[in-house]
């Protein structure tokens, strides 16, 4: 099993003598209630770090909702398990009190980063999240830290949070992980009962019918974004929250696809909101 | 004469060599124009540190007006020296091209920090402090860094941000250096005209007059701050931004003194705008 560290300082204590003797640092951050998707970060950290720490905690800062945040799933003893068979040497797992022992006054804003896609949805959700990270970066000091890239605008915050603040770590973006039938690995995968599962794919059919779109060279987004549309059932559990076509590095919607975008979504099914995002080129599936 | 760095990766492995080597990394952080000041932070941090960094960085983030970043006095030559006769092993001298390659998106957001004092008068101006100062822990990796007491505020808000984000750094404040007759060392007094520098005193005896009152006994700050303002002549050169009494931790006004204060002020002499700050505790000077 792996070793589990709910202080700071102890954790701090222990990665600083596994990087003297060494060891590269690699850093999996989670909200825990892990599954494939997370096991495939600490798999891919496995391969490339010396010391592979997955950090567990479920970050109040960035719900926006507090009965998400009550009903997000707390697994820890499963949670240790999917550790264990990934490889995982080290478990970050504080209570809230550590991570925010008083309230908290500085904070990371990303300002235009959020303004779109979940970021409109979510108010503070971002700001949350590349707060929570720089914590975690500055506590593990990881040499590489991996994100899934089902959270594409998660994933372009920290990139962008490291690149404009110096923090010293590589971020290494990891393939969504997906059901035979499509459907994105998420921990709120959970919640769905059997009809809303069986709707739930129709997210990824709508992202790979925009990527398509886009492949054949469709570059106006408000057609791309029809053509994918097309592909949700109208059906009163679901409920699309957005769908659009922005460019890469910085989340913000495109008109005319040029280059490189990456097509993201949120659909409501039931009580459960879902993301997910695919990336597209002109010309290019 | 110390080396010299301009890039962000050759430092770090300079530094990162030092810190193999087992020396402990002391960074002072400075805009230059560099000062006896300047030079009680180096030897502090010579004290404390087998190798001593000094960064020499106008950050245009931090500047709320464009005629005071222009007229800023840049004295790299004049600064070296200093740093060499204070014991300074590295100077870090990045251009702002290598500190801003391209246009930032995040930032450290300080909040209420921010609220009074200096914060009120200089829209963005600790945010860019906030910023700057979290880039370079994030470049250097100092185990300890020092920064002025003169400049109160941003202390406070380099310590709060450092608590906030666990960033791994000591923090130490270092006495106020002063002319004999007790003028704050300030990179900005060289722009004082005779005249001015002979008014200049009365900005800390207006302070010290306030420790006074507060250390003998007088915990409302409005009769507190009225008697630093007695110290300030009538002159058509001088011209008071603000003299505030707050807590020392947030720098947030108080009215009624009960536990350590810190008064803080801004005064402007003729075209220059100088600050200082006294610490004080009722009962005790």
């Amino acid at each position: 099993m792996p070793r589990v560290f709910a202080s700071i300082e102890e954790l701090r204590r222990h990665v600083a003598g596994r990087r003297r003797s060494g060891a590269s640092i690699g850093l999996v951050p989670t909200m825990g209630a892990l599954h494939a998707g997370h096991a495939r970060l600490m798999e891919r950290a496995r391969e490339g770090c010396g010391e592979v720490v997955a950090s567990i905690f479920v970050n109040p800062l960035q719900f926006d909702r507090s009965d998400d945040l009550e009903r997000y799933p707390r697994t820890l003893d499963a949670d240790l398990a999917v550790c264990e068979r990934a490889g995982v040497d080290t478990v970050f797992a504080p209570s809230v009190h550590e991570m925010y022992p008083v309230p908290m006054v500085c904070a990371v804003d990303v300002q235009r980063l959020a303004d779109h896609l979940c970021g409109a949805f979510r108010p503070g959700h971002f700001r949350g999240v590349a707060t929570v990270v720089l914590k975690l970066l500055q506590i593990v000091q990881p040499d590489v830290a991996y994100f899934g890239e089902k959270d594409a605008q998660q994933l372009a915050v920290v990139r962008r949070m490291v690149t404009d603040l110096n923090v010293p770590v590589r971020i290494v973006g990891v393939d969504t992980v997906r059901e035979p039938d499509g459907l994105a690995l998420s921990s709120r995968n959970q919640r769905l009962n059997a009809q809303e599962r069986e709707l739930a794919p129709c997210l990824y059919r709508a992202l790979q019918a925009a990527a398509a779109a886009i492949a054949g060279g469709i570059t106006d987004a408000a057609e791309v974004r029809r053509r994918a549309l097309a592909e949700l059932p109208e059906h009163p559990l679901l409920r699309l929250e957005y769908l659009d076509v922005v460019d890469r590095e910085e989340m913000q919607p495109v008109t005319s696809i040029t280059g490189p975008v990456t097509v993201a979504a949120a659909l409501w099914v039931g009580g459960t909101r879902l993301i997910d995002n695919i990336s597209s080129r002109p010309g290019q599936l």
